[in-house]
């Protein structure tokens, strides 16, 4: 029987999920929407930091990292902000694109892999 | 040495993988191009619950969903099928995004990795 | 304590992260970005090839593809390559769906999961 726990399950989707020692997190993406991308980026990577928290890992553990951005040209200020946050000799693997969110005012979403620690 | 085992293998790509309890699918396409978002989503789904039947696990047992759209006007109309569909109390994490596809009337693609009961 | 390994550890990003027998590349891109689609896709391939072996993988080895394409009119030409390099017998779950990258001469972005042999 796999066993799965669930965190802050809803009626459409739960923000996380482990199995087998592998976490996995919905997409992240800001509430306060008046920021700049780079305050947007950080609100994000913040909720990482709790959610991770919460499943017993840490940015440290993070596996894969995929970012979405509205607009490419927010790449520099998304960096900025990730490399402000990203835990020295632990980065992750990456990959960043382009794609429209669900919400025209998010400029960006995250979604991580991690391992529990 | 690895234990993979595949489905419904392809010369470009198979259906299913299934590695350490771990289940990956393509991304699922619709074949009823006529029908609108909602009949999209839906047969989409039904693939995917046909797939993971054939992999030993079920929809309750999702780890993560990507959901690509191609236009995100066809949010609402996805997430009336998916409610319906999704597992109460399993809800997966999720991430959707707009991204064209590789077929023009396709308006959906779901990409899910689960777990093995 | 989760045991992480790291291949190309950079201030922003690591190039491979292997854990519990799986492995997690970053998004490839290609270099030589005069290439048109067949050559940068054959390129990008490479990459992968070269990166899976020094984790101790192989193509046939490999459990998901994502695969980003700037222009979906690359399709065909972004297939030739993949279906000249693909394993026979063991062509993994892939998903493929447009989408800007960072670099706009990039063509092709490739994210790749793969099995530890």
């Amino acid at each position: 029987m796999a066993d799965i726990q669930r965190l802050h399950i809803g009626p459409r989707l739960s923000e996380a999920c482990i199995h087998a020692g592998t976490i996995y997190l919905a997409g992240q993406v800001p509430t306060n929407t008046a920021n700049d991308i780079e305050g947007q980026t950080s609100e994000v990577l913040a909720m990482v930091d709790q959610l991770l928290a919460e499943c017993g890992s840490s940015k440290q553990h993070i596996l894969m990292t995929h970012i979405f951005l509205t607009d490419m040209k927010d790449y520099p200020g998304m960096n900025t902000a990730w490399d402000g946050w990203v835990a020295k000799g632990h980065a992750p693997p990456r990959a960043t694109v382009q794609a429209s969110l669900a919400n025209p005012d998010w400029r960006i979403e995250i979604v991580v892999t991690a391992a529990v620690i």
